[in-house]
């Protein structure tokens, strides 16, 4: 039987090949070892005692509700809240352009689901956020991957990509996952004036905006589609071409699964379709979770202790990063988020790197399966979110070693 | 832009039409609106108390762990749980045979995208659930539609639609939705028999079997299988043509949105890469609820009163279709879970019936959705479950005396 199994549904698994992050996160699971690896939010600082207390009023008042089915699209009162906040930022949306989802990858999924034909075309930057390719590889599509540089996503490289008539434009323009580089308020601009011209929709994929440590905080680019098609047609719907996915992973918790879609309403009706199919609806008692802990604001006080301690964390990072890497190894410098990217000589494969890393019991995850097109094999992707500023400090010091090692030898 | 988006997706979303049980949902949280239609489970009887205290539990000693991202396999625990409650029922399965997915719902659909690709003929039961069909529809599927009697599915047709060749059989043994209808013992025997003979995998959805609140408990096809692998092979890990789902929906509560996949170690391999694409993993939270309520005992104790509430409520169900209905309508006598189903008098449209019902506010779910190749006009499934005794009743009458009308006019 097994061998029936394999030749019937070994092209298609092809097409999903696990995900490098979450395989590695099996092996720092050793005790001793340091990850910089799975971008994991730093746990000590989790709201527990909110969520026992909220589960508790919950349950008490509310129970039945938060242990039953619930409808597709989400509990209501949560969307709500979330088209208002949209709202208090300048977008005409209500409850009929939200949708929440079991995590924003699923949001991811979803939207694979209801677009991509086997071989259709997708744009990406490159390198871009390895969940997103997964989600999307199940569908069977080709991919345009075009450079990002320190400033975000080349736009001056995107005309090209857009006359290939690609399905959507997938991009992370806060803090990206992988390289924590956020866009400039210029290239938001230009990709949302070029994507608009070619009729090609833009998932905007948003965790981290809200995990800005410093710097001014730009607007999304659903934002700037909204003053693009406000200009053009007037005070009306949001029904532009950008979609927002959104979560509560990283401003409350990831082990609630819950994120959600701003979309036009037309969409959000097609992703209600397929998430019927897909899990019929997202935890009630999550939901309710979540908008019993966001609704008195708790949230905007929360992501200030999550800001100053991710802030502590890159500072660690960086200033480990200057005294431990060699002179000829660049970084990032995020602004926000989670993660910062290294690059390292051309001829250092960062996946052999990770074999010896494993040994000094350091982990991190190597570039290239962040790269649809291949390449990157000189890169890899640090996360400062997860780890405690002297176990930074103690990790980039032995990674540091390592490189020294690599690059005598080289 | 909507008019660009309806055309490109308009045949995408002709294949993924809106269940109509969701979309009667919204119709009956009109008060006063009895509904037989939703098949919810007896809200009454939750467990609350039990879930606000395991929360609790949880949250104190084992909070960091009970927020953070996990495995997508599962949370450990809950898999070695589940695997020892099969090796009870004398299956050879291990941690390794057990996935954690997101209601049995989402375990349709991972699946379906690791199996079907468009034009793929799918065996199934007509009429069938219809929430399988539309997660199948996803990934354009067609149908080879094998009749139901009151026996289950009728095996003495299903040569005719193993010759086509199907990706899998979808098959629901137990108080089947939409019909309430058991197969017997020799139908699981020879549909196990055939579909081993013909190498077609069976996907056996068992959300009900522990619902049963009359007769005898019968071999579940997942059992059956692994007796026939081991009479060829010898004892060994299952390795069986059968994958079972299952669901924490109907003997905990469906508002968790937990259920596990039990399949030969490589299926689940195959399942755990598209699910981490789908939504990384299933909300830890509620998986350590789960375990922690499960592994004491309590579903045990707790589903002798689901089964004692439910049985009531089909005995009054059954009491008033004998007192209010036509002699010339039909309907089944379920021995556990949640539906009956009703046939009425050909030249009846349930779906034009039910929009009289609703002016006298009463809903059911019309039977035309569940059938895959058509047909079943003059069907409707009726839920048991999820009304008090007298409500029942009280629906039951008003039906009839519908019905009643409908047919002298007839």
């Amino acid at each position: 039987m097994q061998i029936e199994w394999e030749q019937r549904y070994a092209q298609r698994v092809k097409q999903m090949q696990g995900s490098a992050i979450r395989e590695l996160l099996k092996v720092t699971e050793i005790p001793g070892t340091i990850s910089l690896a799975g971008g994991l939010p730093a746990a000590e600082i989790f709201p527990v005692k909110e969520v026992a207390a909220a589960t508790q009023r919950i349950l008490e008042r509310n129970g039945v509700q938060a242990l039953q089915y619930g409808a597709t699209e989400g509990y209501t009162p949560l969307r709500e809240m979330i088209a208002a906040n949209c709202r208090r930022d300048g977008l005409p949306v209500t409850i009929d352009n939200i949708l929440i989802v079991s995590g924003s990858q699923q949001g991811l999924d979803l939207l694979a689901k209801i677009m991509i034909d086997p071989g259709d075309p997708l744009l990406v930057e490159s390198p871009t956020y390895m969940g997103a390719l997964q989600a999307f590889n199940a569908y069977e599509p080709s991919y345009v991957a075009v450079r990002s540089d320190e400033d975000g996503i080349v736009t001056d490289e995107l005309e090209q990509g857009l006359q290939k008539q690609p399905k959507f434009i997938y991009a992370l323009p806060n803090f990206q996952n992988p390289t924590g580089v956020t866009f400039t308020l210029e290239r938001r601009r230009k990709l949302v004036e070029m994507a608009g011209r070619y009729g090609v929709p833009i998932l905007e994929d948003d965790p981290y905006s809200e995990l800005r440590f410093e710097g001014e905080q730009l607007p999304s680019l659903l934002q700037l589609e909204n003053e693009r098609q406000q200009a053009i047609q007037g005070n009306q719907a949001y029904e532009g071409n950008v979609i927002q996915l959104k979560t509560f992973s990283k401003v409350l918790t990831p082990g609630l699964r819950l994120g959600w879609v701003v979309a036009p309403s037309d969409i959000i009706g097609k992703l209600v379709l397929a998430k019927q199919g897909a899990d019929l609806h997202t935890s009630t008692l999550n939901q309710l979770i979540a908008y019993e802990i966001a609704r008195e604001g708790f949230l905007e006080e929360h992501v200030h202790i999550i800001r100053q301690t991710y802030l502590e964390r890159r500072n660690a990072m960086l200033a480990a990063l200057d005294e431990y890497f060699p002179d000829n190894v660049t970084w990032t410098h995020p602004q926000g988020g989670m993660f910062l990217w290294v690059t390292v000589p051309e001829g250092i494969d960062s996946a052999q790197l990770l074999k010896d890393a494993l040994e000094y019991q350091i982990a991190f995850v190597p570039g290239a399966a962040f790269h649809p097109a291949g390449g990157g094999a000189n890169t890899m992707r640090l996360s400062f979110s997860g780890a405690a500023p002297e176990r930074i400090e103690e990790g980039i010091r032995r990674l540091g070693r390592l490189l020294h090692t690599r690059l005598l030898r080289a």
